[in-house]
Parts: structure tokens; C-alpha cells; sequence
């Protein structure tokens, strides 16, 4: 009795939080990358919520294990860096749906399981959309929130490397709960911008700019896209994260000693 | 201006045909597998469109070329069978799509590319949901017919190596334009036992029924999938198509030269 998943990073570009009693109606609409890079979930016989080799309390996988009524160890493990905005939260808890689902024969679809993940990350404040496109990956764009039952995706087609830096954590938990009506207009007017022409380099722009209306880019982060830029590369910002992302090798090329992967071919699945 | 994009073959495990003026929203409810083989599609300067080596015309390539504004060489490749029910016919047109968007800077987003390679697949008469499932990967479930925008997509979640066998080519188009109330009544009750136990072994079931019922199995499909069986292992008939694929190591167990790969992680992208 044991399974499991790989969910690939989302480095979110804008988003545009939308909040409802129903935990799978919340979300957000809004865009990003997802990654290459990204969590590793075992679920197996036993006990305890180990994560890179740590024992931790994660409320999402949590909620995941009770929604599936699983008892179990879960072990999980990433080379992204936590806390900055790339999705571990939503991995974590999606990766465990998918693993718990298998080791222990629940017998649920893909839509119920991103459903529960997606649910659990959004009433444990840790996430707002991460699990739907985590789930799909490629370049996901968040047309309406929630679920897959609720929302609407669509994507840009786009296959690129992709590299990253993180300069520290931030707390989502916080970001989430203070005043967010700015935060949703700011989003929604990017959403437009990329809708008009969903492609990479309007992804970069439009992320660039949510991080300058929205005020959330921190001054490492400033400095790393404007040194690409310099270089003659293309960076954005990791909204929620004190991060950067860059298409190709911009921050290599800008000196900055980055993580190198891909945009995500697959979305999360077994392994 | 050349850009190469890979399409994961779908084998139909059965389907419920639905038809509407509008093309966009014709389609089938259905399930089935999308596999790790698939086909190749590049998309340059030039004229002609080529398959396998051979300069052949495809309807449903030159109706996206047209939709997409383009006039350009297509170049396909396919390690699948050609006619036998694997999805080719849908994969060359959603490979087309993507290729000739990125060479061409179409700025077209995902769901605006698989739309087009649906209808023209549709049109064409040579598939009625491959396309879109094919764009999603993995085992997807097609609970509703049509594009990404009518249409509504589930999936099962498994990981398996697959084997498939092709005893000979069927016409799809002749198969699709007789009659199909039958087709639709014996399909949508497999797809309610799908849904109500969506996993692999489930749609395995599901598809020897749908064969059955809809006398669409051929005897070598017939003859290989009771050979598999005696073996301990699971194989199903791929619909409108004179082949079988089998979970793990079926075939090979039961003495067939089979055709080996996996579940296909990733939908249709860009190489």
C-alpha cells in the first residue's frame, strides 16, 4: 500500500482572488508557469506528514487525507524553494490526493481529487489556485476560479527553459487575508492584457506589471528583471514570492547563480 | 519559421457519438487512453503535406492551415498504426495547429488551437473527440461532447505501461456516417459505469462492453483480447479500429509482437 505523485511547481505571474462560502467555488483567476521542478508525494502505510526529511503539521494534506478517510504516512519532497510563491502548498496537497487515491483504491476521478486538494488549500489559506493548474500544467490561464467543476482554464502553448531564484519566504497566509479589492482589480486588467494575446512574452509583461501595481515586489526582485532586462532578457516576478523567474537563460546570463528547468510538459500524475 | 509540436495517440475505449450543426459543438461522451507514442508534426515554409515520407492531402490539415491563415509545408510522422483507431487522423490536425501558431506568431491561446483542430477533425469526418483528448493527455474521460469551451473534460488517474497490437486498417469515416442511435445508447451506459468507477480497470470492462454490444470487435481483436485474458491479464478492443491494447504486459504474456509505451503523461505541446 503505497503510491506516488509528482505535481509540478507553479510560479504564478498575476492573480485575481475571488472569495466564496464555498471553499470550491474561491480561487482566483489569473496565470503563471508551471515548472519542471516540483513536489514528490509518497502516501504509505503508517503515520506522520514528513516533508525534505522533516516531520511538519501541513492543515492541507490534512484536510486532503480526512476528505479521502485515509490513515496514512505521507512523505513529501521538493528542490523549489518553499514559502516563495511556487505552489508547494498546493502541490502538497494535491500530490497526496492523487497518492492516497492509489495506495488506498479510493476510486475518485481526477476532477474529485484536484476538487479536494484545490478545497483544502484554499481553507487552509496556504493557496488560491495553485492545485487547478498544477493540475493541467504547460502555461495554465485561470479564466474563472475554482474547481474543475466551477472554473474555466485555458493555456498559452508555449515550451521554453525556464530559470529562478528565490531571495526569502513570505507568508501567503498574511498576503490572503489582508485587503484584497485592489489586488483583484490589478489582476483582472492583466487577465485582459493576456487574453488579448496569450502568449509567453505578454505573460512576462503583464506578471511584471501586477507585481508594480499591486506593490509586491520586493527590491531583490526588482533588481533581479531589471539586471535581465539589461542583459537582454525576459524576467517576472513570483506574485506572493519574493522570486524570480526568467524564460530561457536570462538570469544566468544577468550573473544570478538560478535554478534551471522547463515549463512542465505534464501536469500532476502518478509516478 | 519551423516549429515541431508532438500530439499522444488516443486509443478510444468507446464513445457515445453527438451531432450538431455547429461543429464546435459535435463530438462524442467517451473514454479512453492517450499514449505515450504519437505523432510528430512540423510546421515551416514551403508547401505540401507530408505523412510518413509520402506527400498525402488531409482534409482536416488543410481546414486548420486555413483557419490559422497559413501557407506552409506540413511535415507528420507517426510511429502508431494509420486507420486503426489510435487518433492519428485528430493528432496531425491538433499537431498542425500548434506548429503552425508557433511558427507562425499566431498568438492563438491552447483552447483556441484544440477548438480548431476539433472541428476540422469533425468536419472532416475522420474523429469525433481525439483532439480535445488528446490535448489533455493521461486517460481522459469526455463527460461532455465538443471543443474546450462546449465541451467537459474528466480523467482517471493512472500510471501504466500499455501495449497496443493493429490486426488492419477500418475506415473511420465510413463508421461514422451510418447510423448511430445504437452507438450513442450502448456508449452513454458505458460511461455510466465509468463514472461511477473511474478508474483503469473500470474503463477496460467498460470498452469490452462497448465492443460487444456495438458488434464492432473484429475476430483478431476478439481473438487476442480472450488471449490475453487466459494470460491473467487485461485487454480491450480499440473502437472503430481493428486493434487492442492491453494494461502492462498483456499481449506480450499471451505471445503477441506487441507495440510497447505508457500512459501518456503530457497532452499535445510544443517540442
Amino acid at each position: 500500500m503505497s503510491a506516488t505523485a509528482f505535481v509540478p511547481g507553479h510560479a504564478t505571474g498575476f492573480f485575481s482572488p475571488v472569495h466564496d462560502d464555498d471553499p470550491t467555488n474561491s480561487g482566483a483567476r489569473g496565470a503563471g508557469i508551471t515548472l519542471s521542478d516540483g513536489i514528490s508525494v509518497t502516501v504509505a502505510s503508517g503515520d506522520g506528514v514528513f516533508f525534505d526529511g522533516d516531520e511538519v503539521e501541513i492543515e492541507a494534506v490534512d484536510r486532503v487525507l480526512g476528505a479521502l478517510r485515509v490513515d496514512a504516512r505521507v512523505t513529501a519532497e521538493t528542490e523549489l524553494p518553499i514559502g516563495c510563491g511556487f505552489g508547494v502548498s498546493g502541490g502538497v496537497a494535491l500530490g497526496t490526493a492523487l497518492a492516497a487515491n492509489e495506495a488506498f483504491d479510493r476510486g475518485l476521478s481526477m476532477n474529485e481529487l484536484v476538487t479536494i486538494a484545490h478545497g483544502a488549500d484554499v481553507q487552509a489559506g496556504t493557496g488560491l489556485g495553485d492545485a487547478v493548474a498544477q493540475a493541467r500544467g504547460g502555461v495554465p490561464i485561470r479564466l474563472e476560479p475554482g474547481g474543475p467543476n466551477e472554473g474555466h482554464l485555458d493555456g498559452i502553448s508555449a515550451m521554453s527553459s525556464v530559470e529562478y531564484v528565490a531571495f526569502g519566504p513570505v507568508r501567503t497566509a498574511t498576503v490572503l487575508a489582508e485587503e484584497t479589492a485592489h489586488l483583484t482589480d490589478v489582476g483582472r486588467a492583466c487577465l485582459s492584457m493576456l487574453v488579448a494575446e496569450p502568449t509567453l512574452p505578454t505573460l512576462m509583461r503583464a506578471s511584471r506589471r501586477f507585481a508594480r501595481e499591486a506593490g509586491m515586489v520586493t527590491p531583490s526582485a526588482r533588481e533581479a528583471i531589471e539586471a535581465v532586462s539589461d542583459a537582454g532578457g525576459s524576467a517576472a516576478p513570483v506574485s506572493i514570492g519574493n522570486a524570480v523567474v526568467a524564460i530561457d537563460g536570462g538570469l544566468t546570463d544577468a550573473g544570478y547563480d538560478a535554478n534551471q528547468c522547463t515549463i512542465s510538459r505534464a501536469g500532476a500524475h502518478l509516478r
